[in-house]
Parts: structure tokens; sequence; C-alpha cells
């Protein structure tokens, strides 16, 4: 891949048939996308349904082209042998990254498949363990990158050192942070608190070339602290998840609240709604795109369950933009380092 | 302990000088309780500057008194074997309850030096192995235990069936929850998710006596799916500090948010202000009074940091709670009949 591809219309093969609404709000989001983007979209499915949708939506615009994939992987299908050799849209999607007919992929389908299907497909870049999977949440001045929330449940020091590396190429090529500050999910700032895994991660990431912080705490996954916070996937699945649910549940609260007051006090809510859609707007995991799954050698983004046409916009954005920043050969480049400086420490030793 | 003891007014010895801001909050808080609650207080600490806060606050209502203590323990202080001999308000108050003197001991000081003199002064009950430390949080019905949040990083699954046992008994006598249901933390409620350890666990408990679930999610912390939800204290500090900065942003965004809207918008907001105020106060962790340290032996609730009057009168009330409704005598005698069931298993393999 050579920089000026990088800077053309990105091609996003997009998992037609995954999420919680089924091919209609994605095949809005992908129409939406065409018209507000630099991007061709490959709408990947069973062409019947796909066909119908595009009708009721008025026909596809010229960006949009439609893939068959007979198969279909359910939400809440368990992964197993038979799910992965399905030619299912996941799969085919998938091998158009690999074969180089795409140059990113996304998907609100099953998270589980989804990253699964893309480590066989892709295969890992050179000198990764483990792929991670990020998400970007807000924080009080601009957005944190948390990695891994979900891919690896147990990690050692060195996944989480990939972690880290990863996760700040990320921020800086796809986010524009100019220097990310790195911070290790503990739960305390001094060098001895945490768990076993977490003090030796301290020492290597001490060492690294990175622009490292030291521990950081549950606080600072809002707080703006750091541009990245490195944890086990086991942690950072459940801290994610705890979030997106909390601020809905605020929100809701809020509301409820209002419609159980006086007349006066809704109208007053109505004059200030602005105020709230725009906290609304900020909070929504919708506005981020997605989780990159960083690590496999091709660009490759999972969105929620609960997207809508906006959320699907949203992440065929982000696909184009991982692709577009070339995070991977920077992730490629990094990790080249970080190998040699472990031969030149293991020669040492 | 006799059940009529339990009836009668609780003795709190409070830690006067730990917190954010200060004696002068705590010795007002303490004078709140002192008016609203059938409690009489101890206030432990340095006796000069306390009597000075008493007298600006007017003088101190019968139900309160001072025991002298003279050493502090900073908020930020390494718990280090000096801190731990000291004379501190921490270390008198916890051995006023071991004495028999106090009921239950409160403070808003350093965590981990709370805990940690308590484990020593206190000792644990029979059969606890680890205590832990328990947050109370709201969810959308009711309120959520969440066991461990910060005593114990490492955790064998052993560990993670007592806090449990402890978390459903806390469930039950003192938030009063008729069969409280216990879930354990995982990133995803199939079975086969998670690590190694909640794997474990999770057999472990579907043997127990509890009402257990099974695995739960992140989302589950505030969803009201169960009452009690069971985790390695490193994950559980992670997720409980993340939500509560995330609480405070949320409502710090939308107060922004307002402040910058038009004067019709500020109006409104205004207007709705009992709203805000009712959903500020339902997040605020200042309404649960603070965390039960559970299994060791007595009543020791650990508050904020950043406490004010309001919130140390709260921990007062958790604190005489704790001990009316006798949760102690309750886990004894559940771990009595888990060791036995241990023990006729161990004799049938």
């Amino acid at each position: 891949m050579t920089a000026a591809q990088s800077n053309g219309t990105a091609r996003v093969a997009l998992d037609a048939m995954g999420g919680d609404f089924g091919p209609a709000v994605i095949v809005a989001g992908a129409i939406e996308a065409c018209r507000a983007l630099d991007v061709h979209v490959q709408l990947v499915g069973q062409r019947a349904p796909l066909e119908q949708e595009l009708r009721r939506a008025g026909g596809a615009p010229a960006e949009l082209e439609i893939l068959d994939a007979p198969h279909v992987i359910e939400m809440a299908e368990k992964v197993s042998r038979a799910t992965l050799k399905k030619r299912s849209s996941m799969l085919v999607g998938l091998e158009r990254v690999r074969d180089g007919h795409a140059d990113a992929f996304f998907s609100v389908g099953n998270t589980a498949a989804c990253w699964t299907i893309a480590k066989l497909v892709l295969g890992t870049l050179e000198g990764v363990e483990r792929p991670a999977l990020a998400a970007v949440v807000p924080n009080r001045v601009s957005r944190t990158v948390l990695i891994d929330v979900g891919a690896n449940a147990a990690c050692n020091a060195r996944n989480l050192e990939e972690f880290a590396v990863m996760g700040a190429v990320y921020s800086q090529a796809a986010l524009r942070t100019p220097e990310p500050k790195v911070g290790l999910m503990s739960v305390g700032e001094e060098e001895t608190k945490g768990s076993e895994l977490t003090r030796d991660v301290l020492e290597v990431l001490k060492r690294s070339q990175l622009n490292f912080v030291g521990n950081v705490e549950g606080h600072d996954l809002f707080s703006g602290k750091v541009d990245v916070v490195v944890m086990d996937g086991f942690t950072g699945n459940v801290a994610l998840k705890a979030s997106e649910t909390l601020a809905e549940s605020i929100l809701h609260l809020l509301r409820e609240e209002i419609e159980r007051s006086s007349i006066l006090a809704r109208l007053g809510a109505g004059l200030a709604r602005h105020a709230f859609r725009a906290v609304k707007k900020r909070m929504d995991p919708a506005e981020s795109g997605g989780a990159p799954l960083l690590g496999v050698n091709g660009c490759c983004v999972i969105g929620h369950g609960n997207s809508q046409a906006y959320a699907v916009r949203h992440g065929i954005r982000a696909a184009a933009e991982f692709w577009r920043s070339g995070v991977n050969q920077r992730i490629q480049a990094e990790l080249r380092v970080l190998s040699a400086r472990r031969e030149a420490t293991a020669g040492v030793e």
C-alpha cells in the first residue's frame, strides 16, 4: 500500500446482516455514508433482502454495491467451528479486505464472531502476539482510547506492552493526538499498587519509548489525564460496559424525573433541550463509530449491536479513517523497533 | 452481643481526622447525625482542634464526646509499619470497637490505611480468609452491592465464594432485599466466557445455596438485574471509580452546556432544576453512606475522602445500620454452613 492510496476513496466492506435491527438500518447508514463521505461501500449479505431494502430506500447510490454472502451469523450465536466455516457476511467481507478488494471492514454484528473471523482471515500483523479491541470514549477534553476492551481476558506483560504501542499509534494516527499520553490501569497511582501483572507491565512500560505516565485509576477513563489506557480485556470490557449503561441510565433517570415534574418544569426542560441533546450526543457510543480491532493484518472496526443508521454511518467513517491514517503500517514499524529493543536487551542480560 | 442490643442507640466511633476537608465537615456531619439519628458519636482525633470546631458549631450535643488520638494518618500517606503503629484516630477508633466500647466505626480517611488497620485491630470473622470492601450503588430500581471493590487485587475461587456470601448477607440484612440475586461479573453471560478464575467461581457458586443467577456483565452493575455483583477487587475498583467519575462528568457537562445556552434555555433549566437535583442525589455516592468492610470482626464503614457533612451523616447512619442489622453474626452463621458443606464435599470426594 502506498501513501497516495490512503488519500483516495476508501472502499469499505460493510456487514449488512449483523446488528439488532436487521439490514434496514444498515442499508440506510450505508446510503448516508455514500452521500456524506469519500467512500465506496460494499454491502455484504443476502442479496434478495438487501436489494429490497435498497429499493425501499429509493435505489442505490453509485458508490454502493451488493456482494452476496448466503449465511448469517446470529447476534447471540455461540462461536463454534460451524460459525467460522459459514460463507457469512463477516467471512466474505473480511476476505475482501484480505484480498485487497476492500480497504476496511465494518460490522455491528456478533462481536466475538467478528474478531475471531478477522483474526482467522486477516491474520495478525508481524510481531503481534494478540490483537486487541480498542474503544474510543469521550473524556472531558477530547477522546480516550481504551485497550483492550474484550478480546483477551487473560494477558501477560508482553501482551499489554503491545496493546500500549497499538493504542498509542491509533490515538496519534487516527485521532490526531500529537504525543499520546499512555497510562496503565491499576487500583492506585503508587507503583506498588495493583496486581502482579500490572506491576510487571509497569516496569516494562517505564523502559519503553512511549509517553508513559505510569499507573492510572478508574477515574481516569474519562478524566482526560491520559489519551490511552492500557488494561487486560476483562477489566476493560467490564469498565466499558458499566460506563455505557451508566451514561444511558443517568439520561434516562433525568427524562423520567422531568416527565413527572410540574408543567412549568417540563416546559423548562423543553427550553433546555439543546443542552441535553449536546450531552447525549457527546456520550453516545455511536459518535466514535466503533471499536477498531488492532493487531490484525487489515482494518476492521466493530460497532454496537444496537446501532441505528446514524451509528452505521459513523462506523463506516471510522473504518475509512482507520485505513487512511495508515495505523497498521505504523504499528508494524513500532513493533519492529520494540522487537529490536527486546533482542538488544536480551543480548545484554 | 444480644439481639436486644442491636435495637438500641448505636455507639459509632468516628474518625475525625480523615477526609479531604479536615475536621470541620466531620464535626458538622457528626452533629447532624446526633440530631437526626439514634446514635451516640465518639469523635476520635486530636482533642484541641476538635474542641475548637465544636465551639465554632455552637457546642456539642449530649450524644457526642471526644476521644483523644494524638496522631493523624494523611490521605496520601503510603501505608507502612510506621502508619500502623501510630496512635492514630483510626487505630484508637477501631480499638473502641474491638473492646466493645463502640458498636461501629466510620472513616472518610485513607482507605488503604483504614482497611489494613481494621484487619489488624478487629481480626477476621471465623472462617473468612479475606475481608472485602463492598460498595452500594444505585441501580434503576434499588441498590446493588458490588463486592470486592478494592481490598483484594488477586483472588481465588474460595475468596470470591466468601465475597458472594458476605455480599448477599449484607444486601438482605442491611438493605432489606428479600432474596438477594447474586451475579458473577464476567465478560459474557455464557458459562464458557470469562477468565480462568470466573469459570472456577461459576462452578462453585452454582453449587452454593445462594440465589445465584450466573454470569453478569458490566451493564448489570446498574441494570438492577442482580442485587449483588461478585468480582475480584481489581475489576471492582476500576469499575466503581470509572462509574463515579462518569456520573460526575455527565452532570458537569450538562451544567456547562446549559451555562453556554441562551437565556431562555438557562431559564428553562432553572425551572427543571428539581429534576436535576433528584438525579444528582440518586447518583451521589454520599447517599449510600460508604463502603462496608465485610469479613472483619466488627463493623467498619469507609466513606469517600471528598465527603461533606451530609455524606458524613449518611456514613454514620450506614455504620449504625451495619451494626443494627446483625450482618456479622449472619455472615458467621452462613460461613459455618459453607464450611460444613465444604467438609462434607471433601469427605465424599
